[in-house]
């Protein structure tokens, strides 16, 4: 328990890390322990984590935290000396793709893995256009942060990014079909490969989350992805797929959210869940693509791939399996889903209820007619939440789609807690906007 | 003890990391176990470590293990939410500073903290050009491979980057007097920032480690850095110090590298020693820079700063401190340079030996008087003493200066081992060139 008060920290905190380093909640959490899917405050409070991915097999998991342990005490070191983990553990994730993706290099943040990604792209086809979403985040460095669409400041003034609008069945594009959602938004595809080849700089590749995640945890036009990245290999670009949000079983029925998709990337890029916390990230490609850019770039990252980062890999791999995650992911994910439809028939506030696995969005709209965003009531939502001690967040390009994705271990009887919190909110929200 | 033979280790490793992944040594070392100075391989045989400087405070040292172990099985989250061991960590971080460098922002590698400070002197000045030296690394990520003018591909297209040879007092420039070293070195800096206005680009700032250890653990010209300084500030631009492989005490009887100068950099980023091998880095700036920048970029690091993290970087701290590794650095370090000039007076192949604390560079050449740099055979002294127990490697523009960088807790004893066996090497390699 911390013995000075949260106005003295957070005061504090500001004097060393300034005003703009992000925070949670209106009211800032102060957090001491985690256990679980249970996090507790300084004052001994508990409250369930229905935001965390990272924690992937829940908050301080033993296997996983005994597993670093036993390696920190043993060796922890580079990978330019031999060592077993390393290649046992990039043989067990090798596992989980389909073929041709056999090789890997292991970095420590998602942010990491794609500018890893990015380089090899454009090092591979001598091309330095890349294609995402208008509204996309894929981390924190310069190359990456261009991508940045959402909000990152080297977006705006970049030329070699280029966007097509999010691919989204519930809003859709005005005057167009839901039939031909699909080939619109892929029209925009081509639209931004063929605007790179009139200015010179022609298409590398496309990046995007399977899931669309930060878009809003997107229903996708069937048939759109398939359809995008056969147009980005035509023009001689690669196909990225980011799933540091989405990877490791996290989808339920498969390990990877790009495997929903009748399509198997060139490069894949994974991070958060992958060490349980701890800073383990890498990339999974195509021999030839590794290879040859390993060769001419030399690459080699000093924390990336240790014997204690691949031992906890290997432990959140066990946990996975041994505690049938995705299992669990597929039967109480489904059990939140049809807590959140009943919701949706109560409350004309939720315009719309998607799922992806352990992974849920709820948007919200203040007419569900019009769909205008409710953004003012998703934060106050997620405020009173936190007060009820439930942890959500909001996704999407106006923060107005509830963001629910707690650790795997995720159960039943928390599933309950959460839609009888979120009901009691829901209720206090609408009275409030009828008021 | 691994039950495959290195062999098989090796072709397994070749299938899914590639042959390109590099690996120290003609024949790859397979290592189990590390402890203090000393690391242990696959056939139980001990090695002295005297390269690797992340296990700054000792291979596996206990105090850090245990304060990983405890806060790792207490909670482990983003600083999203309030915690203690972040404020507290950069608070005593900041206290080894000169005034002014009062606020961090913490990663995960040095190439995130290079990227996180080019991108931060970049938004600040409005400018996009950066000066570094002829045979630079700074990591890995593409904006810091721009600065890589040692090797990296993306260094060679760049027209942000511009470079100044390396201030080498031992090589100098031919025509040039010892005493108008400073001066010609710091002309090529002015030169640097004239022909980036002619361009339109302007000067960002100039990015250098502050012993240039890759370039060579040079005897930088007195004055040079100083004065270069003032020219890219009277530019517009700032001083970025890279401390990744210099700081936290390495030096001896300053905690920082920059400490030696008569200056103060505006930016200075850290990383390998930090963590003793868990992946923690960061940037420490001015307070005006980092308010600025965060402001609009809206950082955020997942695994940066975490409780785990800083909870390591305190004890490594503690170790330091407790420990008095500063002191030792001085005093061992000066025994080991005592033992290093003892060998340049016995053998002819040695042509210079450079220290800053418990950080050594030997300079091989064929011939004193013309100075050709001794490739084959520092390749060869540093196998022979892999194949004798001591670990060492190369460094320099032609890779033909021994890199000499133990952890800190090296001490008399262990520097008896390493001038032993080199002694024994030197004897052999001068045999083979004479005979």
């Amino acid at each position: 328990m911390s013995a000075i008060t949260n106005t003295e920290l957070l005061q504090r905190r500001y004097n060393v890390m300034g005003k703009s380093s992000p925070l949670f909640y209106e009211k800032p959490l102060h957090l001491v322990r985690g256990e679980g899917v249970w996090l507790y405050d300084n004052d001994g409070r508990k409250y369930l984590d229905v935001y965390n991915n990272v924690p992937h097999v829940g908050h301080c998991n033993p296997r996983v935290v005994e597993a670093l342990y036993k390696q920190a005490s043993t060796l922890n070191i580079h990978t330019r000396y031999l060592h077993d983990n390393i290649v046992e553990y990039i043989e067990r994730l090798t596992t989980t793709f389909d073929d041709g993706l056999s090789m890997a290099m292991l970095t420590c943040t998602g942010s990491e893995a794609n500018e890893l990604a990015l380089r090899m792209a454009r090092f591979y086809t001598g091309n330095q256009g890349i294609i995402v979403t208008d509204f996309a985040y894929h981390g924190n460095t310069e190359a990456v942060a261009e991508l940045g669409t959402g909000f990152m400041p080297e977006a705006k003034h970049t030329k070699r990014v280029k966007s097509f609008s999010i691919p989204d069945s519930y809003r859709g594009i005005s005057g167009v079909a839901e039939s031909d959602l699909a080939d619109a938004y892929a029209a925009q595809v081509q639209q931004a490969i063929d605007e790179f080849e009139a200015e010179g700089i022609n298409v590398a590749g496309m990046l995007v989350c399977p899931d669309f995640a930060n878009e809003g945890l997107l229903t996708v036009p069937k048939g759109f992805l398939e359809k995008a990245v056969a147009m980005v290999r035509k023009a001689g670009g690669v196909m990225i797929a980011d799933e540091v949000q989405a990877g490791f079983g996290r989808s339920g029925a498969h390990f990877w959210a790009h495997q929903w998709y009748d399509l198997t990337p060139d490069i894949v890029t994974m991070g958060k869940p992958m060490g349980n916390g701890h800073p383990l990230a890498g990339v999974i490609a195509r021999a030839d693509m590794i290879e040859a850019f390993s060769k001419e770039a030399m690459y080699f990252n000093t924390f990336g791939g240790t014997p204690v980062s691949c031992a906890v890999g290997m432990a959140v791999l066990d946990a996975l399996q041994e505690d049938r995650l995705m299992e669990n992911a597929v039967s109480t994910g489904a059990y939140v889903t049809a807590g959140l439809r009943k919701l949706q028939d109560k409350y004309p506030l939720i315009g719309d209820v998607r799922d992806l696995g352990m992974f849920f969005g709820v948007e919200l709209v203040t007419d569900r007619a019009t769909k205008v965003p409710a953004i003012i009531e998703s934060r106050r939502i997620i405020n009173l939440m936190r007060e009820r001690g439930v942890l959500i967040s909001t996704i999407g390009v106006t923060d107005s789609i509830l963001k629910l994705r707690p650790p795997m271990p995720f159960q039943p009887e928390h599933a309950d807690l959460l839609i009888a919190t979120l009901d009691d909110v829901l209720e206090i929200v609408s009275r409030e906007m009828a008021g």
